[in-house]
C-alpha cells in the first residue's frame, strides 16, 4: 500500500469523526435540554483529542513526506487531496491536543451561555465565557501563526478560508466603505417615497409551510431537516444528511423565509459534495467559508431578490398563506424584498448595508483578539461602530453585541467571510447569467435549475479541488473584484 | 499517579465518547433524515473501534494488573468500578476491534432497514439484513464465550445484564409458563362480563400535552426531550441530558401514554445516577438490562396501574383530554387498564400475558443464533409460537415478527430482561409498600415521590455498586422470586 493509500485511510477515518461531530454540534443547537451543555462539552473536547490524536501521530508525517515521492503515480484529484491533508496536519500540529480539546468544550458552553444573555439581554451572563474564548484563541492565535507563518488573525481565518489573508480583505472593505454608505443614502432617496406597508404576523406552522414547498422547488430533499434554532445555520460535514435551520419569528414573517434562502444556499452545496468512495477525503470537503457563504448568498440575495423570481414567488406567497389586501399586494412585497435601510440586525440587513455590519466586526474582532478591545468595552464599541458606519445605535444587547453567535463558537475570523462570499455571489450569477442566457427567464418559473445546475458543474463538484480564488477565476473567469458587486447593486437598486 | 488513577482517567474518555455515540444512536432514531443511514453507520463504526483500541490498549490490561496491587488503597466504589472496568475490558478483549466496527455500522443500516420493513409489512426488506445482524452475532458470542468461558447465548445476555444466565432464566420461564396461560384464562372468565368500549381517537398533539403534564408530575424535567418513535425507547448513557420516546397512535390513545410510563422509569433512573467527578466510570453507569426493566416496569405496571393512582388519573385524563360519554367513565377506563387479553403486540400486551411474549422471543433468538432456525423459517415459527403460547395468530409481518426494533440492533440476549425485570419490579414495588406505609395513598393523589424516591435511594444512586442480584436482595431483602410476581398479579387481577 502506497503512503498516499494509507493517508486516505487515515483520513477516512478522521472525516466519518468529523461528521459525527457535527451531528453532536447540531443537536446542541436544536435538541439538546440545557442541562446537557457540560457533557456535550465533554464530548466533543474528547472527540476532538481524538481527532487530534489521529492526525497529528507520527505516522500522518512520515506518509505526507513518502508521499511527496509518489506525486507522478497521482492524478489531479488525488494531488489536491494531499495539499489538503497538509493544510489539516499543518493546522493539527501546530496547536497541542489539550488546547483544542479545551476550545471544543468552551465554545459549546460559551454558545450556551451566549443563548441565555441574548435572551435575558444581559451582557454580563455572556462576557466570562466570551472571556475564556478570547483567551483561547489567543493561545490557539499564537500557536498557529509560530508554525504557519502568518499573523494572529490570519492563522484563524485561515482556518475558516483558506487562502484569505486580511490584507487582501482591508483593500476590499476599503472599496466598499467608499462605496456604499453613500449608495445606500441615493437609494433611500429613491425610496422615500413608496415606505412598504409592514407584514402583519403570520403563524410558525404556515411559514414552515411555505418554506418547505419553495426549498422543495429549489432542490431541498423533502426528507432533508428544516428545525428552528436561535440563529440559523447549515450542518456541514455530512453530505448524505441534509439539514438547515432558521429561525421562526411570527410577527416577522419573511425572516423566516429569507433565512432559509440562504441557508438552503448552504445546504445544496454540501448535498451536491463528492459521495463517492472519496467522501471523507479533505478534498470532498467544501472550499472554504467565503465559497460557501457565495452559495448562500447566490441563492438568497442573487435569486431569490431577483425580480424574475420575486413576480413568481409573490402569488405563491399569497396563495400558501392564505393572504391579501394591501400589505400582500406585489408592489408592497417587492417593496419589502427590496428595502434598503439601515437596521441594528445583520441577519435581517438588505444586500447594500449588509457588509457595514461585517465591517464593524471584522474591526472588533480584530482588536479583541490583539487584546486591543477588552470584553467589557464591547457593547459601547459596538454600539459607537453602529452608529458611525450605519447611523443606528441598538437599544440594548440582545440587538446589539449579543446578537450573533459565531464569537460564542470561537468563530474569529469567520464574519468577513460573509462580505467575500456577497463579492463572489454576484460574480459567480453574473458570468452564469452570462453562460446560461435562459436562466433569469427560469428564475421567473420558479425554475432554478439552470443557476443550481450551474453551480454544481462549476463551483460544488470542484470541492476543495482547487484553491479558493483559482475556483472563482475558472468559474467566472476573473479573480474577487468589487466592481462586479457595485455593478449589480447599482442595476438592481437603482436602474 | 496510581495504576487506579490511570484506569479512571482513561475510562472518562471512555465513558464520553460512549455519551456521544448515544446521542447518535439516539439522533438515528428520532431526527435523521433516511439518507443518512450509511454515513451514521460510518461514524459508529469508526467510534466503536476508537472505543475498542481505548479499552484494549496494552496500558489498560497493565493497570489492571497493577491496580488489584493497591485494592486495600481503594473504597468499596472504587473497587466495585476496577471490577466493572475489569468487565468492560474482557468483553472488549475478547472480540477483534474490526469486527465490533462492522457490528455498529451493520445495526444502523439494519434497524433502518426493519423501518422500511415494518412499514411495508414485507419481511423480504429487513431478511438479508437481518443475516447479515446473526452472523456477526454468532462470530461476536463466538469470540466472547471463549474468553469469558460462557455460553454463545450467555456471552451476549451478559452484555446487557451482566450476571444473568439462561439456566436462571429457564427455570423462572419453566415457572412463568406453568402458571401463566392459566392464570390468564381466569381473569378473561372473570372479565368476560365486562368488555370494555374501546376509547375514540385522540390527536397526538393532546395526547402529548397530557403525557408531558402527568411525567412532570411523576418527576420528568420540564426540559427532559419526550419524541415519537417507530418504537419507544429511553436514551442511555448521558444522565444530564435526559430524552425518552414514545409511540404516538391517534386511534389508539392510551399507547403513547403508557409506552411514556414505562420510558420515563427508564429516564427517571438515568437522571438518578451519580452525576459528579465519577460520572462517566462503569460504576455509576446502570446496574444493567434487568434493573432497569424494573425501573420501567415499576412506573409503568406497578405504580401507574395500581387502583390508587387511576383514580387520581382518569379525571385529570377527562380533563386535559376534553372528553366525556361512556367511553371515558371512571369504570370503563379502568376496564382498559386492567384488561387481561392474549394479543399480538408485546409492548400493548397487559402484565399478565406480557411475559409469553417475552418467552417466544427468548426461544426464537436463542434458534437464530444456534442457527437451528433460519431466518426465512423465522415469520412462521414466529405466528406458530404466538398460536401456541398465547392463542392468536398475527395477520401480517408488521403485527407479527417484524414488531420489534431489537434484532435489528443486534439486540438478541436482551428480551428475556423484560420479564426478569418485571420480577424485579414486583419485589421492588413490594418491599417499598413495606417500609415506605403511605406509598399507596400518596400514589392516590398523583405523588410518585414515596416511590420513585425509595427507587432513588435503594437501587438509582447505587449504580453498578454491586451486582444485579445483589442489589435486588439489598433493596428487598430476597433473590429473584417469581411467587412475589404471581401474588401481585393474583391480588390485582383476581382479588
Amino acid at each position: 500500500m502506497s503512503h498516499y493509500q494509507k493517508l486516505t485511510r487515515r483520513f477516512d477515518e478522521i472525516g466519518k469523526l468529523t461528521a459525527a461531530a457535527s451531528i453532536l454540534s447540531w443537536d446542541s443547537k436544536t435538541m439538546m435540554p440545557a442541562s446537557g451543555t457540560d457533557s456535550r462539552g465533554d464530548q466533543l473536547a474528547c472527540l476532538s483529542r481524538v481527532l487530534h490524536a489521529q492526525l497529528t501521530d507520527s505516522a500522518v508525517g512520515e506518509h505526507l513526506e513518502g508521499a511527496a515521492g509518489e506525486h507522478d503515480l497521482l492524478d489531479h484529484w488525488q494531488r489536491a487531496n494531499l495539499r489538503e491533508m497538509r493544510r489539516r496536519w499543518a493546522h493539527a500540529k501546530a496547536t497541542p491536543a489539550d488546547l483544542n480539546a479545551r476550545f471544543a468544550k468552551a465554545r459549546i458552553v460559551a454558545a450556551a451561555a451566549w443563548f441565555d444573555a441574548k435572551d435575558r439581554d444581559d451582557f454580563e451572563v455572556f462576557a466570562p465565557d466570551l472571556r475564556v474564548i478570547l483567551a483561547l484563541l489567543r493561545e490557539i492565535a499564537q500557536a498557529k501563526c509560530e508554525h504557519l507563518g502568518l499573523s494572529a488573525y490570519d492563522a484563524l481565518l485561515d482556518v475558516h478560508d483558506p487562502g484569505t489573508r486580511s490584507a487582501h480583505l482591508d483593500s476590499i472593505f476599503a472599496g466598499l466603505e467608499a462605496f456604499l454608505p453613500g449608495f445606500a443614502r441615493s437609494v433611500q432617496d429613491a425610496q422615500a417615497a413608496t415606505p412598504p406597508i409592514p407584514l402583519p404576523a403570520v403563524d410558525a406552522a404556515r411559514q414552515l409551510h411555505l418554506i418547505r414547498r419553495i426549498l422543495t422547488r429549489i432542490g431541498w430533499p423533502k426528507t432533508g431537516r428544516i428545525d428552528h434554532t436561535e440563529h440559523p445555520f447549515a450542518m456541514s460535514g455530512v453530505p448524505q444528511d441534509p439539514r438547515i435551520t432558521t429561525h421562526f419569528d411570527e410577527a416577522n414573517p419573511h425572516f423566516a423565509l429569507l433565512a432559509a434562502f440562504h441557508e438552503v444556499g448552504h445546504g445544496i452545496y454540501n448535498l451536491n459534495l463528492p459521495k463517492d468512495d472519496s467522501k471523507y477525503q479533505p478534498v470532498s470537503a467544501a472550499r472554504g467559508a467565503s465559497t460557501h457563504e457565495a452559495q448562500a448568498l447566490g441563492v438568497e440575495m442573487q435569486a431569490c431578490r431577483s425580480s424574475e423570481f420575486l413576480s413568481w414567488f409573490f402569488p405563491v406567497l399569497r396563495e400558501a398563506w392564505g393572504v391579501d389586501g394591501p400589505a400582500w399586494t406585489d408592489e408592497n412585497l417587492h417593496a419589502i424584498y427590496r428595502r434598503v435601510e439601515p437596521s441594528l440586525i445583520r441577519v435581517n440587513a438588505d444586500e447594500v448595508t449588509y457588509s457595514l455590519h461585517v465591517i464593524l466586526r471584522y474591526r472588533l474582532e480584530r482588536a479583541l483578539l490583539a487584546d486591543d478591545l477588552a470584553v467589557d468595552e464591547l457593547p459601547n464599541a459596538w454600539d459607537d461602530g453602529m452608529a458611525s458606519l450605519l447611523g443606528v445605535r441598538p437599544s440594548g444587547f440582545a440587538d446589539g453585541c449579543l446578537q450573533d453567535i459565531h464569537w460564542s463558537m470561537g468563530l474569529i475570523g469567520y464574519f468577513p467571510t460573509y462580505s467575500l462570499g456577497a463579492l463572489k455571489a454576484a460574480q459567480f450569477f453574473d458570468a452564469a447569467k452570462r453562460l446560461e442566457p435562459g436562466l433569469l427567464a427560469e428564475l421567473g418559473r420558479g425554475n432554478f435549475a439552470p443557476w443550481l445546475g450551474w453551480l454544481a458543474e462549476n463551483v460544488h463538484r470542484h470541492a476543495s479541488l482547487y484553491e479558493s480564488n483559482a475556483l472563482l477565476e475558472r468559474a467566472s473567469g476573473a479573480a474577487v473584484d468589487v466592481e462586479v458587486f457595485k455593478r449589480h447593486l447599482a442595476t438592481r437598486y437603482l436602474d
